[in-house]
């Protein structure tokens, strides 16, 4: 039983975003050459400008608040969303049939995250580290746009290509 | 490459999310069981009967779409989500602060499902499949009331607790 309160419940759900922040840089390149639109492609790309930046917004919270520390651990859960975007890659030839499918992936990955740093977001806001809940709020809001951004991206792309 | 267009797509996604909504009826009950809080334990039993509704859904879907039949395979994402889940149970003694570790694994296990009823909608819409896509637009919108439903209780309960 390591995790008794809502610090450490907090840390557990941080070290795991940043564990899962971590497999994501190492995706998006991936995800990136296997697909084919370039619209596509330059959105893959830029989020994962963006993912550096959010790990970065984790280093610095870690910073400024007090008694907040990563623990080394692996999210299981983006091992598994990661798997799946690989499936994709392997189980479908490149073209709008497989952008279509890495957009799919991708968005499990963003509502992942979503879900994680509203959690995180009303953890701190409940643990009062006012200065890591505007960083939360800040990459809360990127993710969100990411999706919505991706949604689109589905909605032209993939009609075009039906 | 056994994907190649877009209905193979559709089956894929809804392959994926059948095996996942049977992961959620067996993980359910354990939440349940783990849970204090009598509203959030009734929260749990709720979406499990509403997941086993969910289920019914999609074997009516592939009832009445044409060439649309589940393949056997297994949703290594909600694998992961669960375990996820799991450890909250391991690690955290029954009291408030697991509630909130349970609302958080549960909110993750929602968006996983908003993002794949999303695309599968999306998909749904496409290929003309016009009952398929109502009775996915229904489950869509239990899940989106799920989830902010366990942003209420988080809200209310974790806020007594902390």
């Amino acid at each position: 039983m390591n995790i008794k309160t809502l610090e450490d419940l907090f840390i557990h759900a941080l070290s795991d975003v940043y564990s899962a922040e971590k497999q994501i840089t190492r995706a998006l390149p991936k995800m990136a050459r296997a697909a084919t639109d370039p619209e596509l492609i330059s959105a893959f790309q830029a989020h994962l400008e963006q993912t550096h930046g959010q790990i970065e917004r984790i280093d610095k919270l870690v910073e400024v608040t007090e008694n907040v520390k990563i623990k080394r651990m692996k999210c299981l859960a983006m091992e598994g969303l990661v798997e799946e975007g690989q499936e994709i890659i392997d189980e479908v030839e490149k073209g709008p049939v497989r952008d279509a499918g890495l957009i799919a992936a991708a968005q499990k990955v963003e509502h992942y995250e979503i879900a994680t740093y509203g959690t995180l977001c009303a953890l701190a806001g409940l643990l009062q580290y006012s200065e890591a809940k505007n960083l939360l709020a800040e990459t809360l809001k990127e993710e969100k746009d990411t999706d919505i951004k991706l949604s689109k991206l589905a909605t032209i792309k993939v009609n075009i290509a039906s």
